[in-house]
């Protein structure tokens, strides 16, 4: 699953930002999931969306890491969707979400990084059928803090993906 | 593609409450798409959310009707999601978007009414393929209001589904 793309410095740079959510999501007490949006269309990469999961924060049940990056961007026109890439820390076997998978494919973002996905599954055989790149790296920072996240409140994180805890 | 449940009272509710929102948007200069959430679990059926596209209200790339209807109802338990349909006014080939299409699918809404669909396609393959029941009415209302809008700034309506205009 590991690509020579993962580790260029645009990767480095979208994950970082990505984490950067997703710890603040934390410290406020909701879900630890953040994404980027980096459009690298130009001669540098630019990150034209960033936010976090905001259930807790907003009992918002439709911002979720990506959708609250593609949020915080605003209208953008579809050529940058198109020269874009999204960075995501989630983890879990039902990520990225089929709502998320949604959007990307909708806004046709030809590309998405993983933080980390110990038993990623999900909604990637879609995303790869309709022919989005996949990236997922072994990111250790979004594993701890995910992990701790699920174990301390197994209930926001289950709602979160409209299941119930097992 | 028209089914007997499409005229049940709960129906006709359900996509009278997505039409006001739809004109509501209309009527603010936004996309004249609605959506309600109607939970059928109770003694009658209660709308739990409402909304309309927010993408020239709020320059909003993700509430859709169907977002925003979910995102009206705020934090909702998974059995409340599994015992309720989802009601939109859209009209267009390539709805529903697979955005929305993904957040059904996420809090599993086992059934779709849609006002009307001139062209129907979409991703309406994907969500039969999951179980969703889908039905599609021929509601003139929606077909009409839509149709206006889309003659009237086709720019705005390609760039909600991430096209240009052709």
């Amino acid at each position: 699953m590991r690509s020579a793309s993962a580790t260029t410095r645009a990767d480095e740079m979208g994950m970082d930002v990505a984490f950067a959510n997703a710890k603040k999501s934390y410290d406020e007490g909701g879900l630890p999931i953040g994404a980027a949006l980096v459009y690298h269309g130009g001669e540098e990469p630019r990150v034209v969306g960033q936010g976090h999961n905001q259930r807790i924060q907003k009992a918002s049940p439709i911002l979720h890491g990506e959708t609250a990056a593609l949020e915080n961007a605003g209208r953008l026109k579809p050529e940058v969707y198109r020269n874009s890439t999204m960075y995501t820390t989630l983890r879990h076997v039902s990520c990225p979400c089929s709502m998320c998978t949604g959007a990307i494919l909708l806004y046709k973002i030809p590309r998405i990084v993983i933080g980390e996905n110990v038993n990623f599954s999900g909604e990637e055989t879609l995303l790869r059928s309709r022919g989005v790149e996949v990236v997922v790296l072994e990111d250790e920072r979004c594993k701890e803090l995910m992990g701790r996240y699920v174990r301390e409140k197994p209930e926001e994180w289950y709602e979160d993906i409209g299941e119930t805890v097992s």
